[in-house]
């Protein structure tokens, strides 16, 4: 992708302002809407639209790929299909690869197949993979045939991985030399191409058999004297990449080591493609957006103008979820029914025992969880920060239950109801830390993704667990 | 940076079993402890950790100092402390700036003043600037002196930014060439540096006033032939920062442009420096976290091992909140005591109503604050987006409303309590909504961020709201 022509300072609010003005100003969707059974004397306005859609189009070819993406983004769904019409043809396979998700989908349904063909067609076989899960299957027949061999089997190479693999952030745009040539060789080679491929830091030195023998730094090699041979200012020890690496662990890599590009290759050591940062920058802000929608309850990222009931579908597993464990509670409470009837106070003060609880077991499963996402946790630290975490749910325990204690006896005169309010208030904070400590480590171990429901989880313990303490020491010492 | 030496896949783990391993098993840190005060004929045990010691010495030097922070981070506080004190002095700058800034702390803990300077000494201007805070007035104040004038000013000038600011991302070190000269010199310009800064993928062309005139990038000038000069290669158009841009915006550039540095200029268009996506990446996953770490209502980044009483400063504040909002919502029920003694079955039943809403409100508030962070929503679209929620909330709480009644029509066999949970439902399903769309618009109109604490206030009004709405329709109706 070519550096942008417009500065994107300030810039991009001012592009969306300016095609929304265009958009409204003029009506250009109602013109849209309305062409087919225009009447006669509207042809006038209708040139008049037509002269707008005109500035439209030329102020669209302008902006960079990502710009127009980010403007379909901000349009509700009719304008967004309208200003996606008048984006040139050979422009949209870049501009569906800008897009979230979730506005893909409303695009590709706009398009027909030969329109689909052509956007496929104009992108490598990396690209091409990321796309085709959202693809019709004939349209990708039809694509995959168009293809040489290399890029066939670039493309299946491609798809062949999980998406949270290293090979699914693939691509195939190296330069690769060999290690016996002098550095003004490979100045004169570099010269016979139009351009580099993007995120070129390095050239990728590999010997006859494609086996990966080093790397070459442009920067070292622009240093050296053109004299020498690559062998010689090569680094022999870079970091390398598996294609069935995890993801996860490539990104740290690029962000421990300071990457641009990194060469992906083979248990033989042979050269299979290479990483660059700026998929694994949008790696990481997609990774840590599924963690934050997750922990709200979203399945996935959500086009904010999605039609109601496609937001339902997508918050619907969580709040399910959610409520069997309200429910849940709601039994627990059911027990104590009759210390309730008796003793009302219980039913005002028990939602404080849970709420405290779950504010505190998120604290420390976020804490836990996170530490386990860099590796920083093993058995041994365990039972190290199960201590750690009681001490501090003791502490909190004490302090802010006995806070809560005071308050009880002073609102309802009630001492020991103030006593009762202190012990479950600590009791459930226990419990809290120790869950938050257990629950991620118990997922790990089945090899689960300790992150996932693990607010849910946690929240589910600290409620039906502070309501049962708290009633049933209520039960136990005030009825 | 340079490049590893080491690979870093699987290793880093590794890694740290080793240290552990060599720790552990001989007891390193007993040998520490006990040094002082050993008697005679531990000298032969002692002789015999010596040459452990010097192994792990030895390992450590190898390592990256990305590696080492790692493994100071995943170590507790008395055997990290020991493993810093191997560390060879002139390598502590670049682990202090790698480290998590709760074990910066405790490391800098460690060290004396000499040792402080001398850690300093060994860093870039840009790096003093992140390092300052930590330090001791009186260690900068030396350092400062032995800096020459135009570190001097680079720092004043890298200390003189928010930490949000883009000049708080920039560092110094740009490679500036002139636009009339011919490629070929500056290919024998840049042989005369030892080495080029590190991510520079492309030259920053200056006039003689250093005003940034263009950028070249050392693909296109690779591809070029030597005998053309620099303007006439050069793109006249990148994109630029200034120093007091929003980090956010800039980290926002390089991910939609896939940038790998970007030139930082003053407003009469004067070179100041640059930023680099290493940086970038850094910057991106701080904020990330500390939004996870807010979510969860931990005030910052925590060390796991860190002292019982750190942890308990560091989680006070969003407990006290939580406090306050629980006890708000128990006072709330308070009011309705008297219809709780007369139908207990209410006791038992509003936490779901106020937990189905805190989930459901949770999910419209990160969406909409998500989508207020990348520009998407404004006035316009406020409303619009109002309407979508409240007819999604509208669904929900007819369907599970529905649901919800049902059930406590059947375990209490009430059917009118039934009604009453189902429209209770329903509406704390619609202030949740509302309230989701209408909190994070506010916080923006008042300049605050929508992300800070959304979480905490909604769940606030869909706790009390929940209970207000459902136990005030239960003494409407069921009294």
């Amino acid at each position: 992708m070519s550096e942008p022509e417009i500065k994107p300072r300030d810039n991009l609010q001012d592009h969306l302002r300016e095609v929304q003005e265009l958009l409204h100003r003029h009506k250009l969707v109602e013109t849209l809407v309305h062409r087919q059974d225009m009447p006669r004397h509207d042809l006038v306005e209708g040139l008049v639209h037509k002269q707008h859609i005109q500035e439209l189009t030329t102020r669209l070819d302008e902006m960079h790929a990502a710009d127009i993406a980010f403007i379909l983004e901000s349009l509700p769904i009719e304008e967004r299909t309208f200003v996606w019409d008048l984006v040139k043809a050979e422009r949209d396979g870049e501009i569906l690869l800008e897009v979230s998700d979730a506005v893909r989908e409303t695009l590709l349904e706009t398009m027909d197949r030969d329109e689909l063909k052509a956007a496929a067609g104009t992108l490598d076989a990396d690209e091409l993979a990321d796309l085709a899960p959202d693809l019709p299957d004939e349209v990708m027949e039809d694509v995959y045939q168009a293809l040489d061999l290399e890029e066939r089997a670039q493309l299946r190479a491609a798809m062949s991985y999980d998406e949270d693999a290293v090979g699914a952030l693939m691509d195939f745009d190296m330069v690769t030399i060999r290690p016996d040539i002098r550095l003004e060789v490979v100045l004169r080679y570099l010269r016979r191409f139009a351009e580099l491929p993007d995120h070129t830091d390095q050239l990728f030195v590999a010997n006859r058999d494609e086996a990966l023998v080093g790397v070459l730094p442009l920067g070292k090699m622009l240093v050296s004297d053109p004299e020498r041979l690559v062998s010689e200012i090569m680094l022999t020890d870079p970091v390398t990449l598996r294609p069935d690496d995890k993801a996860e662990d490539a990104a740290n890599a690029f962000e421990r080591y300071d990457l641009v590009s990194a060469p992906v290759v083979t248990a033989n050591n042979q050269l299979m493609g290479r990483v660059t940062v700026d998929t694994v920058v949008d790696f990481i802000r997609e990774e840590s957006e599924a963690e934050l929608l997750n922990q709200a309850g979203l399945r996935e990222e959500e086009d904010i103008f999605a039609p109601v009931l496609d937001s339902v579908r997508n918050r619907w597993t969580w709040l399910a979820i959610n409520l069997v464990t309200a429910f849940v509670a709601s039994r627990v409470i059911g027990l104590f029914e009759g210390s309730i009837e008796k003793l009302v106070a219980l039913a005002a003060l028990m939602p404080i025992v849970a709420g405290i609880g779950g504010n505190s077991g998120n604290q420390t499963i976020t804490m836990i969880v996170r530490a386990m996402a860099m590796g920083q946790v093993d058995s041994n630290s365990g039972k190290r920060l199960l201590k750690k975490e009681v001490g501090v749910a003791l502490i909190n325990g004490l302090v802010w239950g006995g806070l809560l204690g005071v308050l009880a006896w002073w609102l309802y005169g009630n001492a020991q109801l103030g006593a009762v309010m202190t012990a479950a208030t600590t009791l459930n904070l226990l419990l809290a830390s120790s869950m938050g400590v257990v629950i991620p480590m118990a997922m790990q171990r089945f090899g689960r993704d300790p992150a996932l429901g693990s607010s849910v989880m946690i929240t589910a313990c600290t409620d039906s667990g502070g309501f049962f303490i708290f009633l049933g020491l209520a039960t136990l010492f005030l009825m």
